[in-house]
């Protein structure tokens, strides 16, 4: 009986906690939007939250944290996207694969322009922004590199290039195409974007032989 | 006589503001190694030159006009790099000219490594330097463009491609290798980047047919 009511006791806690850290978090979303996150003060997010300052300070030490944890849940649907199984059986089906790819990167910076644009200052002005930027950026980057290992293996891809460098240049270029289309900076299309871009990486510029 | 007086006065008049510039430029290019971007203030780079406030003031607004005019010094050696002159006459020249320019353009990067470091912090903090590097920018990828269309006039390179969205995608994948350079961040040697990238980026990473 006493150990019922203990556990009882305890997860109650545990959601009051889940829910004050829901709190701070959506709260953050939108004052991070409204503002910026120059601008923005961890006290303007408590006050909106309407949580207590110690209790706030428990969950995050500062916008920084807060902003993370909103980074990790954007960048985690353009994961899902990298992330996709990659078993191509010919070099056209690697490169029909790889344009949808791009494609929907591209697509998703559109639909989270409004976060994206928020990280992109945070990424100029705060090294603990720029630090997870970073590790972000490297998942991605393991992540191209496996699957340009795997097209090597089964003799889809030219074996003589580093899957690490190809990928890291691959990444680059979406990347800050990415954050074209996240200011609105792009006068061309998405479609032609993740087309040219993708034509190039897959089958290059020249004509030889 | 009296015109001949009035000449060499204007001209001493401006020997002095060359030369009150030419302090200011010095002397902020030893503030902004010896401290960084963010903590340089117009004083400290005023009082170094050892120049007038008044007169300072004549010849820039603030740091960043000043990091404006290195910066456009440091650039230059890029673009030098970047505008050569680019006519080959096969797929096999263009390629080995494109590897040179791409090793070129971080072998500076390594040279320049102290100033660009400055440079990459600015970008994150000012406007300024922000939209001045993006000048910077379409100047490289207006000049790729121009190769690229050069290129395809001339049968080597692959018609169908806008020419300006495939030089964005080749510079934006050298600028960000680039900034890892200056921040000694790369493992593998400024030769296997250039290397890389050029073989993806003139032949394509897929073996087709």
């Amino acid at each position: 009986m006493t150990m019922k009511s203990d556990k009882f006791k305890v997860d109650k806690r545990h959601l009051r906690t889940v829910r004050t850290r829901e709190k701070l978090l959506v709260a953050a979303r939108h004052v991070f939007l409204e503002n910026d996150f120059q601008t923005t003060t961890i006290s303007q997010i408590i006050k909106r939250a309407g949580v207590g300052y110690g209790t706030a300070y428990v969950h995050f030490e500062g916008k920084d944290e807060l902003l993370i944890v909103l980074m990790e849940d954007v960048m985690d649907r353009f994961h899902q996207v990298a992330e996709q199984p990659f078993e191509p059986g010919t070099a056209e089906e690697a490169q029909k694969q790889i344009e949808q790819q791009a494609m929907a990167f591209l697509q998703l910076a559109e639909q989270e322009r409004e976060m994206l644009r928020v990280v992109e200052q945070a990424i100029g002005i705060s090294y603990v922004i720029r630090t997870k930027w970073k590790q972000i950026r490297e998942r991605f980057i393991e992540r191209i590199s496996c699957d340009i290992r795997y097209a090597q293996r089964t003799g889809l891809a030219r074996p003589d290039l580093n899957p690490a460098l190809v990928a890291r240049g691959w990444f680059f270029a979406n990347e800050m195409y990415l954050f074209e289309v996240v200011r609105e900076e792009t006068t061309a299309s998405i479609e032609e974007i993740a087309k040219t871009l993708t034509a190039v990486y897959t089958t290059g510029l020249y004509e030889h032989g």
